[in-house]
């Protein structure tokens, strides 16, 4: 596991993950000045803007960074860094909602950045049922056949169908705790959480020793949305801490899937709400959706680029205008409200906006489609259209 | 059932329904010609471009629309034609698909405009499942409690229980078949379709004794799909021809709802590939929901009119670019970047975009929300806003 960041870089991080909760306003902080002079700020008490600095300063009197490295090591993990080889760059991205990571504890065999580099997270409810069980272990399975690693957070239920599915596969699976990496949490996971610390890869935000407390799940599941391409929820009731995993991936322009299951199932009642209220959210029911969904963000380098189906994205009426614009030989608006079986009103207003968008381009008294617009409505695109292009 | 039609035009009109079948190209010689040109052109043999005439001719040479009317009589049944004061002007919205609907052979005692004045269709596979039959017979008697109208088409499996669910909660219901409205189809469905005849509707557009022919389900569900303000599908196989209904819902731009159902289920496949194709397509799990989604549009007069929620029918992006614009101070497009977590060149042409619909506008070297854009934000509108800003 190489590094590139200093031994006393490494241990001030650790330092910093003892005495912060993640993602609290000292983000910001720890952006603008670094982990050191952060640590410093804290010492002085200096006052730093939403953040109760005595707190902090109580618990940096009693936090030992090298300390922490070395009851890490005796473990038999070890602490990431942002600058480090292994750091996955997935997780700058929390800068983005103002959550960042600082560094994250692991145990196992694999490179971080490498078990990273093509992830789904599969989350869910803990007290699933056969069905959800049954739906998360096959959707891992096929995930890891396909060679993807499976990200989850080694809780009952959901999370264990789905690191277990990964396993049965040979597939990689990363856990993500809300405790210490030498914590075990539930007891009941003990071998899990071995076979996982021994053929894939447990993680942590959280120090050696750290309790699993109720808020470090939470904070917990933005690292599991933000260490993976895309999320999948395969059962929830109706409040589960899946949904806040789903929001965070939709947050990060994450892909969010649901696995619906039988409306009368109240463990599904979360996964249908979701596909209600989440507009980004996208049904799938087995691996090779998944995949679907997710492969063409995972081949490009910038997570930023959404999924390629520009048309797709419109509004369902500003798409019907689009479909009724002329590819080559321009049509003025009332013949495009006839083609398109609308009023007048709405339609040029419609046009307008895919003037802007750069689908359609005015001729004359007339519209057509822009070069881009033609390339949108064949399914294909030129080869130099720009990013700005591709996520109308 | 009071009529508008003279006796001979209501006589051409059956003459015309069994001389066309319904969706042939002949819909745009009768828009443009009428009832009585047509048949007459039909009789001199004259061309009509995508007609075979010919064999119209044949027919026509043994229809007699008198007769028909006196066979519909003696079983109880009327033709309701356009201009009448029962044909429901949901049905004229046929004609934006060229599928225009000739008339409806109608039994029963209600008014047909009246029936279908908030009716919602509930369709599926012949072969539904327990749970789709239980789902399917929930929804239906939930939506007659909320006093809507539940359209099917008079099958096995999901199509009965709907029906049934409607008239087990004293509910309206109407059946759409695709036989003569006098004759039985299926066999074992007798009872019901004379339950649907004498407490609700049955109606077709296929003449008195006409057997229902393999074509004639498809050309049927478009009618059922017209008839309501949304389509709700329960269960379906990967090919069924409740997709075909759902797809002119989608066309007809009524609401498009899906009930999901186990990933595990074969007659659940239908209904989650509508759900991944279908851009328009929102899940359901109760009437309530389908009201919901319902309701909105059918208090407004004009069905063209999209549901109310404009903010949510923008693309992820370009909404993730309105959220960031300011309320009321303009911040120049590098700012709203910033606070979007995007990079400019992608956060100019979304401005643009949100100033061609009217949600935002240009003060000084910046963007801020237009009025219509801040009440969007808000959830509410101004009293005045127009039709165009409502469907963005």
């Amino acid at each position: 596991m190489s590094g590139r960041v200093s031994d006393d870089a490494r241990a001030a991080r650790a330092t910093l993950l003892r005495v912060s909760e993640a993602a609290t306003p000292l983000v910001r902080h720890v952006r603008a000045h670094g982990v050191e002079a952060t640590l410093a700020d804290i010492r002085a008490g200096a006052a730093i803007p939403g953040v109760d600095v005595g707190a902090l300063q109580q618990r940096l009197s009693e936090a030992d960074g090298w300390r922490d490295l070395d009851a890490a090591a005796a473990a038999g993990a070890r602490l990431v860094c942002p600058g480090d080889d292994e750091w996955p760059r997935l997780l700058d991205d929390l800068e983005r909602i103002d959550a960042d990571c600082f560094g994250l504890w692991v145990r196992g065999p694999l490179r971080l950045d490498e078990a990273c580099g093509r992830a789904v997270a599969i989350v869910g409810t803990r007290t699933a049922t056969a069905y959800g069980e049954h739906v998360a272990g096959d959707i891992a399975a096929g995930l890891a056949d396909r060679l993807w690693t499976v990200v989850s957070g080694l809780a009952y239920g959901i999370d264990a169908a789905a690191h277990r599915g990964a396993l049965a596969a040979s597939g990689v699976t990363v856990g993500v705790l809300a405790c210490g990496v030498d914590v075990v949490y539930p007891k009941g996971h003990r071998s899990l959480v071995e076979r996982l610390a021994s053929e894939g890869l447990v993680v942590s935000e959280h120090p050696p020793g750290a309790a699993p407390q109720r808020h470090r799940f939470l904070v917990r599941n933005r690292v599991i949305a933000a260490l993976s391409l895309g999320t999948v929820m395969v059962e929830a009731a109706g409040r589960s801490g899946a949904r806040s995993t789903l929001n965070h991936a939709r947050e990060l322009l994450r892909h969010v899937m649901v696995v619906p299951g039988p409306v009368t199932s109240a463990m599904s009642v979360g996964c249908h709400a979701a596909l209600r209220d989440v507009p980004e959210s996208v049904v799938v029911t087995r691996a090779a959706e998944v995949v679907e969904q997710c492969g063409s963000l995972g081949e490009l380098a910038d997570p930023l680029t959404p999924p390629p189906r520009p048309r797709d994205s419109l509004g369902p009426l500003v798409r019907r205008v689009f479909d009724a614009v002329p590819v080559n030989r321009a049509a003025p608006a009332d013949r495009i409200a006839l083609t398109a079986g609308m009023r007048l009103e709405v339609v040029e207003p419609a046009l307008a906006a895919l003037h802007a968008l750069g689908l359609a381009e005015r001729s004359g008294d007339g519209w057509r489609m822009s070069r881009t617009g033609r390339a949108e409505r064949h399914g294909s695109r030129p080869p130099d259209t720009a990013l700005p292009l591709a996520w109308l």
